[in-house]
């Protein structure tokens, strides 16, 4: 029963409201972000993927449904903060997988969310509908799970350890809400 | 390379801070727990846990390493809240599990979180080393999954969900740090 990326990216697509807490470990420190994120499908062939996938050697044929993600919130660790942006996701499924399902491969995006320098995750998607995504950066990695609880819930654990791999230094939860289109 | 349920306890033994973030998903509200959690192996003849196998139906050949886990802490939902308890637990491997490794079973405890009687949950290790534990109670639904980062830190994702399993009320985080024994 393993979900190839192209159902994960559709279950995904949608506004979210999120809630989110992380921990910042060394000094037990709590904070809280609360956000409004969306999930946009693109086309293989719009610029913006093309620029992404050109700047990392990566051919079209490739790919599977790439997406956009914005958001826009805040967080109580420094109140005049607006938390902003939005990044270019394309994922490229490793061919000849064994679940013939695409249950793995890179994800190319054209921001981290530890760095702003374009990044490229490996993903995988385990039996029971968990997406694992473990991302490198210069001097820090990132490691998320992200899984639905049904079609409108779902969460995200992320965990930002030293470049190593050794600690952790952050771990967080956000617990995402559909915002369902309003019926007219 | 699955963990059996020996080991599993093993690795929780001893005393941890734990920084807890639950999300109260009807009003979007957080709540955060500062507590000390303690985890002592017990001997399978122990009074207390001969006493919960003979309530269950269990015979004591039948199970693996039985623990108790005490905790001490506040939340800041209710500040004149002190949260104090603490469990027995007590593992029945299913007899013949296909890894050999006794990586599912019973969980036996002596009070659940969610309301304070008997309660009897299944877990499964899976091939990654989570830990996943589900208990139905008589109005909810909770289900556990625990991990190690590493020897000193583990994290634990509950969701209490609806009796039906459908819906989830409350999401939470806990980062658990162990403290380490002082040298002499």
């Amino acid at each position: 029963m393993g979900m190839d990326i192209d159902t994960f990216v559709a279950r995904s697509l949608g506004k979210w409201r999120s809630q989110r807490s992380a921990h910042h470990l060394a000094f037990a420190h709590f904070e809280e972000i609360r956000s409004m994120i969306e999930i946009e499908g693109l086309a293989k062939d719009d610029p913006s993927v093309l620029a992404l996938c050109k700047s990392q050697g990566i051919d079209i044929s490739a790919i599977a449904t790439p997406f956009k993600m914005s958001w826009e919130g805040e967080t109580d660790w420094n109140e005049d903060d607006v938390l902003k942006g939005q990044t270019i996701l394309v994922p490229v499924p490793h061919v000849g997988d064994n679940s013939g399902e695409n249950n793995s491969g890179k994800l190319l995006r054209d921001q981290g969310y530890a760095e702003t320098i374009p990044a490229a995750g490996d993903y995988t998607i385990t039996s029971d509908g968990t997406f694992v995504l473990t991302t490198g950066y210069d001097r820090a990695a990132a490691e998320e799970k992200i899984w639905f609880a049904s079609d409108n819930l779902r969460f995200r654990v992320s965990l930002i350890k030293t470049s190593d791999g050794k600690g952790v230094t952050t771990s967080s939860l956000s617990s995402e809400v559909r915002i369902l289109p309003k019926s007219e």
